[in-house]
């Protein structure tokens, strides 16, 4: 018995579509109904929590579809997990829900296992946490660390702040409210709050109209593909933009004190990049001191081949501060050196430092990956799938450029026409019974839980030759 | 029989100190471990919440503390309460748990009935919801709206953007990303991330270190106690801190989007205003087309005397925007201009807007508010206890300087001699079994549960009177 059968004995065969429209007319009406309180415009359709199961989706018109894209990427095992539901129903989480702690201040007798668990799946070298509640919120969270951090190794990590200090910060003056930035990258996602969005890069309409901070942007490498067959070209594109990071930390008007990254930029449109172009920012920010910050939102939890996206890099010395949310259902971040801890309490701090009930359900989450090897079975399953589409891609071309994510497991995507076409894609997916995500302007992105297996490929790959052949 | 005793049949009847020192022994070894891990250094003591029941929280060396602090002011209902525990239980929670939806995509059928509960305990001309996570991620959730809405005001809210603007954006710079502010008012606090910290005026503490936007502050009103015998000169301290807003409004460098304010600075002292300053802030914010957005992180649900604490100053028009989080485990903002909502879809937006275990667990708490008739009892025992603490003050005046907080039910503070003294009071306090908080530099805040009573009351203020008479 495979994973996903141990798991959902009842889940569907295949997908069922039944209503000529998705949203079919009761997701409609519910949609409308849900319009009079909460803005309801994103609504592809209302699902059926209840009936969904494993990797198939539900929603309340009764069609059932093979879900690739899983809730933006952050549902990890699977609806309905069995073994999920019996830590949801222990009276550790029920106290965590309704005793909700001031977890700094009044910390449960369990919070050390609770983040302990938590910790356990942190990437090599990380052995401190620092917990939020939502990617966006671990994204600052670190800014604020790697703010610290950085003043604090100027001043000293125990010297007392000046009284200019603190008295130009209560008016949001320097030297109290430092001129510092976080550099980012083009087409980068790392949230969408005011400093997150200020690293967004990714489309207008994540930060129009929201005052920012002026911080710099450098170039990801942009790859000629197959990357086997332009070598030397993506050589010289890692060097390109490296040597832009270093001309910003030259000449930017204000000191760099951390550089954010996505492993595999995501949002932005599954842009790769090599081991060595990471190597070599992990060398710059060293050289200026800078502490380089690995955003894991999306493609931690073992999306790509391993645990965390960006440990097939193998850095060295480790990233600085590892930041995650989505599939681990809890968000924060990971770091190793304890003078990121800042030199005195209640400076990163807040009322609920988290929340226990999502870390519990991490800690059950990374358990589960490990008991049932997820990590290899998907990085598998995505060599399989992978070699599918690319026959696909050779079918399609136009329909299917620039495949990416071969050895990523299932973190696959593959770029239309246009968006026009993408959009009418996605539409044509789901009325063949596969809810699946796109990504940047005209691509698609493959986000499936960690109990796609085989069979579910198959499906996927038959759906996606059906609507192309139709076009 | 009271609704605490119908709550809480095992609720202890009395403090009990087993430890000659707390943090105890047991604490300070759990303290030290959680230290491997996690910043440990806020922990005043670790709590054992499977034996904490009602007002009574007990810790790992089975001290048992009347908690007058609540988890900062967050815990609404008693620790343990059956009835959330039953909520809890429900599937419909372990569903929420488990199956956490992106709300926004793929609403769960029962999103509308979710948000509408929590919608039904909105301030009154509220009609609907944005979800957010924490108060602070709620205040920036109402900054983007703000600015959203400004600068749709400016050029017509179904306009499209231009190329400039689209383009500028990315870069950080305007017109994409405009010269705005928020207006907030000296010792305010509305949270520690990057916006919100801007807006913050508490503590050096709470932000330095922090890039800041160059938004202004404003005078908080500083009246002169008892209220009744300084009506004149209150009434020009409102007129001199409104004369300020003016003042900004007309000269700041960059327009002020919007004005968050506090019903009552909780974090910054429990300062009060009257109605007629905050109805002149309203005034001035129509005025100007700025929006006024109430912090009600701290004051809101029921621990005023209003289920809302800025609903008794009857402000007309109706606040444009009202955050909320703590007492309501969930956080988020509500308005009722649809203009709020931005013209786009994906504008405010990420992955899970909100987490549906926590709306949940909100709607059973107003519930049980209105079931309880909650609001009016604690408003009543507020009146009890405040009356007997004004007897404590005329007793200890140096100690219990400037009682604050009548006819504001339990929501009462008050100032000692210095930061040291007041911290040795709360020490103390802890040793005669009553968990209790500070704020400001040398202020006590009462911040019980709303299922405080009258017994509670008499033991809270004998244990004051004990502390109080040994100094």
């Amino acid at each position: 018995m495979t994973v996903s059968e141990q798991y959902f004995p009842q889940e569907p065969t295949a997908p069922k579509v039944v209503t000529s429209t998705i949203p079919g007319p009761e997701s409609q009406r519910k949609i409308k109904e849900l319009g009079q309180v909460f803005d309801e415009r994103h609504a592809y359709f209302v699902a059926d929590y209840t009936k969904s199961t494993g990797n198939y989706i539900v929603d309340v018109d009764g069609n059932v579809l093979l879900d690739v894209y899983a809730q933006i990427a952050s549902i990890p095992l699977g609806y309905n997990n069995p073994a999920l539901r019996e830590v949801a129903k222990s009276d550790r989480m029920i106290r965590a829900i309704i005793d909700r702690p001031a977890q700094g201040n009044f910390p449960g007798a369990d919070l050390a296992e609770i983040a302990g668990d938590v910790l356990k799946a942190a990437p090599k070298g990380q052995k401190f946490l620092w917990s939020g509640l939502c990617g966006a919120d671990a994204n600052e969270l670190a800014f604020k660390a790697a703010f610290m951090y950085y003043q604090s190794q100027k001043r000293g990590y125990n010297a007392e702040f000046s009284k200019d200090e603190q008295t130009s910060v209560m008016a949001n003056e320097a030297p109290g409210a430092p001129e510092l930035a976080i550099l980012s990258f083009e087409n980068a996602f790392h949230g969408r709050l005011f400093a997150s969005a200020s690293v967004t890069r990714s489309k207008p309409i994540h930060k129009l109209d929201l005052p920012a901070f002026k911080w710099p942007k450098a170039q990801f490498p942009a790859y000629q593909y197959p990357l086997g067959d332009h070598e030397d070209a993506n050589k010289k594109e890692d060097a390109r933009c490296l040597a832009i990071v270093e001309d910003i930390f030259q000449n930017w008007h204000a000191p760099i004190a951390g550089v954010i990254i996505e492993p595999i930029q995501s949002e932005g449109g599954d842009n790769h990049a090599s081991a060595s172009f990471f190597q070599g920012l992990r060398d710059i920010t060293l050289k200026y001191k800078s502490l380089l910050i690995i955003d894991e939102v999306q493609t931690g939890v073992g999306a790509t081949g391993a645990f965390w996206g960006h440990e097939k890099f193998n850095l060295s010395p480790a990233a600085d501060i590892v930041t995650f949310s989505k599939k681990f259902q809890s968000a924060g971040y990971f770091y190793n050196n304890p003078q990121i801890t800042p030199n005195q309490p209640y400076r990163q701090f807040n009322t609920w430092c988290g929340d226990p009930a999502r870390m519990i359900l991490a800690g059950a989450i990374a358990k589960e990956i490990v008991k049932n090897d997820l990590v290899r079975k998907t990085s598998d399953v995505g060599d399989y799938l992978y070699a599918e589409l690319a026959k696909l891609a050779a079918k399609y071309p136009k329909d299917m450029q620039n495949l990416r994510g071969e050895k990523c497991a299932t973190f696959i995507a593959w770029t239309l026409e246009s968006g026009a076409k993408r959009n009418q894609f996605l539409a044509d997916m789901k009325m063949a019974g596969v809810n699946i995500g796109g990504c940047a302007e005209a691509s698609v992105r493959l986000r499936p839980t960690l109990t796609f297996e085989e069979k579910h490929a198959d499906i996927l790959v038959k759906a996606i030759d059906a609507v192309l052949s139709k076009k």
